[in-house]
């Protein structure tokens, strides 16, 4: 009973946060009838500057980074961001009338990480006195970037081989027909990448990474970027919430595997994270406090570089399984589940 | 003597402020034939940017007001909105020569509330250390939606009203005969509400609303719409300092019924909103700086919200009428106003 | 030698600078055949934005300022800007080849100023912590009108001549016969001016200074225009970076002498604008941050409200010359070469 009570008190609490708060006003301006519209310059800016913002504050904290000790955290985080996503695409994508688009959508957002939820799982370990590698901050963008490009990848993927069918089933596009469906996927994959890393929102993310790594834009994040990322960040949940809910109606087949989804993939992936932690303890001797940490973000799910991205990136995704599942679901979740980690990393290490 | 010599010294402290001055700049700008524009979609954020912070500044305070206390300020500013409008029914429209429904499209853009010449009035009061109620901006579509309302009911009751007279005199127009009369008055009323509150600008004011009274929206407010506002406050002015510029000549073509309607009408609206705010001081404590925003809003004629409406209801008023009127001459002189009611205000309750 | 070492290092240590990062990250965003896009109206807004603040600074550092102490410096910019152009009219409109008409556009660009490449090399100098007369804003319009005007009457002057000549030669060109060509060449001048004036670009930089002059905007300067200037910046610079990669390419198609000039001419005009700076420094104690700025601007070539005047004033010539130079070459070597100018300047003052 307490715990349900927890669990109500922390949906409520995420439910006035500015995030949700202007996605819902943005659903409820939608149900109205309400003509405001962001005109689409003015959004393509504000998904540039949200990006090149979550890129330079990644480069930045890898480059401030010991990078020898960050290595085979580095490469773990990435694998599980990779793992989460292939998951996704082997469970949820899979599930009758379930877009295969907004399902991987979903699982990129999953796999990708909430910086406030990580700041709690910080919190609550420092409130139990656990310690923790101070390198911890420059994980994230791994598992974030491998998770979301990952996804992108396979939804694009999946384009191109129903495009390619659709070709061979018609008989008039001869091109990459049946036998050499196989060779057209291996040509795919690194097209899909250059394609990935060639569009606008990826290409605004890797630019700032670069800028972080490489260069010193320290002052202009800290006068620019930091302070306007929340505020943009408001007016494209606004935008967000209304394409949610002219695309609600789609959700109503197939709610159930998404709120199956959204309540279970957290303890799932954060499982996933905790077994790399683990094996970066007995590798390299990883802190129990980064073990838990590790587990925090695999099970958290993306708030702020996640719908972006997937907005940018995979336009025909429907918002409302992907920002819904996500905000809604996975980050009340994940934040409740944050003690259960520091028990079970406790237990493994001790 | 004392008085009129601090009302000039006023007005002239008033056109070096910010607000003010890029007004002129932009009327000084548009007189030289400067080909500078703010593009569309630019401007239409910027407008939304301003809107939202007016909402949420207004949502915060009403989360946190005296809901007695608002009560009677908002029946008066609906009043006040009724009272412009069925004054320009009694008096521009009556003139001989004036088009009864073009007459009423002015009355009405002049009793709706300008957003930016309410913001700039917020902007002089803040200078001059003046304190008002929070709920202000609450009170905006009170007076906003009485006024643009009643305007439009009026004009098509009179237009109803023809068209059964001419269908009474000549026979051949059976549609919509005397009987069913009442009936399409009555359905008219809410479908002009709806369509106001789902247009853009009243869109992002009561979405901004919404949220600063239902979430917790301070932490984007303090570190985004706050900061910004001025500045965006300022291109706007630019830009409305050009229109007017250019609308200022397209009233060469139009009757000196509306050049003496768009000087003196903000004067005389502006002395009932100064009256209804000295009422309400009485009845209700209502602030010195309350009875200046209500004046302001009296005086102040639309030039975001109206006109569009206007269009979309009164298709057949003439726009170089009523927006030229308006933003070309009853703007301009709402704005230099504004120390007229800050003296007065200080006058009347000091 | 350590000089020269010293011009290395410090090269070396302006690539991390956030402006030239942001111009180095859009050079590798269009290698990399990146979509990115700053929307055409969002990229207007930000060049707006960065007008107004540089002519704000400008106008409010005026109305402080010794005015006898601005002249000087003045007139040694406009004398610089027609240096320039009679360079060019002297060495690259002579070249076997090249269209006289094509060079002068050129040199005209060459000899206006980038507001951008001016506003890099005053954060750079801000980086550097080298202080500069406030004024500096306001020797821009002297430089880059007397250049516009100069190689336009100069180019339209050649061409009066031309069709002078060919009418005295074969007689059947009656048109702008030898007694009217002075009339013609009266008129010439003020309408550059004013066309000059009426550009977007100058429109806002001289909107900025006379706001700046005249009122007292700096409480919105110092919570809007400042702040957002360095972040705002970093986009134009990304956007100048991917245009100065694409236009490299339109170079193949031009001579070889257009390489060679946009690579020296820069290096040049900013030794010019290094030697005016030096004897300001001595006639009137021009400070060494003035005369790293006075090459800076000498060195410059107009990307903003040079390209759209050449096009109007000399439709004859061709833009992917002066254009393709100008951007493609000009504004890479001159922003590269802000630090040299700072290296030299504290070697001649110090």
């Amino acid at each position: 009973m307490d715990i349900l009570l927890g669990i109500a008190a922390t949906i409520l609490e995420q439910l006035q946060k500015p995030t949700l708060a202007f996605l819902i006003a943005g659903m409820v301006l939608a149900a109205a009838g309400s003509k405001l519209a962001v005109p689409d310059p003015a959004y393509k800016l504000i998904v540039m500057l949200l990006l090149l913002k979550v890129g330079l504050s990644a480069g930045i904290s890898v480059r401030e980074a010991d990078l020898v000790a960050l290595a085979v955290p580095a490469l773990l985080a990435a694998a599980v961001g990779i793992a989460i996503v292939l998951l996704g695409a082997g469970s949820l994508a899979r599930l009758r009338g379930v877009g295969r688009e907004d399902a991987l959508a979903t699982a990129g957002l999953f796999g990708a990480v909430s910086a406030s939820t990580l700041a709690a799982g910080m919190a609550m370990l420092d409130d139990a006195g656990i310690a923790s590698e101070g390198f911890i901050g420059a994980l994230y963008p791994f598992m974030d970037v491998a998770a979301l490009v990952t996804a992108i990848v396979i939804a694009k993927l999946g384009m191109a081989r129903n495009a390619a069918a659709a070709g061979a089933a018609g008989g008039t596009m001869a091109l990459g027909g049946g036998p050499r469906l196989g060779g057209v996927e291996k040509g795919l994959v690194p097209g899909i990448l250059a394609e990935t890393a060639r569009s606008p929102a990826i290409s605004a993310l890797l630019a700032g990474i670069g800028i972080g790594l490489f260069a010193r834009p320290d002052a202009v994040f800290d006068s620019f970027y930091e302070p306007l990322f929340r505020g943009l960040l408001s007016i494209l949940m606004l935008v967000m919430g209304m394409e949610a809910w002219a695309r609600l109606s789609e959700m109503r087949r197939v709610a159930h595997a998404y709120l199956a989804y959204g309540l279970l993939a957290p303890l799932v992936h954060g499982l996933l994270g905790l077994g790399a932690g683990v094996a970066a303890h007995h590798l390299t001797g990883f802190s129990e406090g980064g073990i838990v940490l590790l587990a925090v973000m695999a099970a958290s799910s993306s708030d702020i570089s996640g719908p972006p991205t997937m907005r940018g990136a995979l336009p025909g995704a429907n918002p409302s399984a992907y920002v819904g599942t996500s905000t809604g679901l996975g980050t009340p979740v994940a934040i409740l589940a944050i003690p259960l980690w520091i028990a079970l990393a406790g237990w493994a290490v001790g």
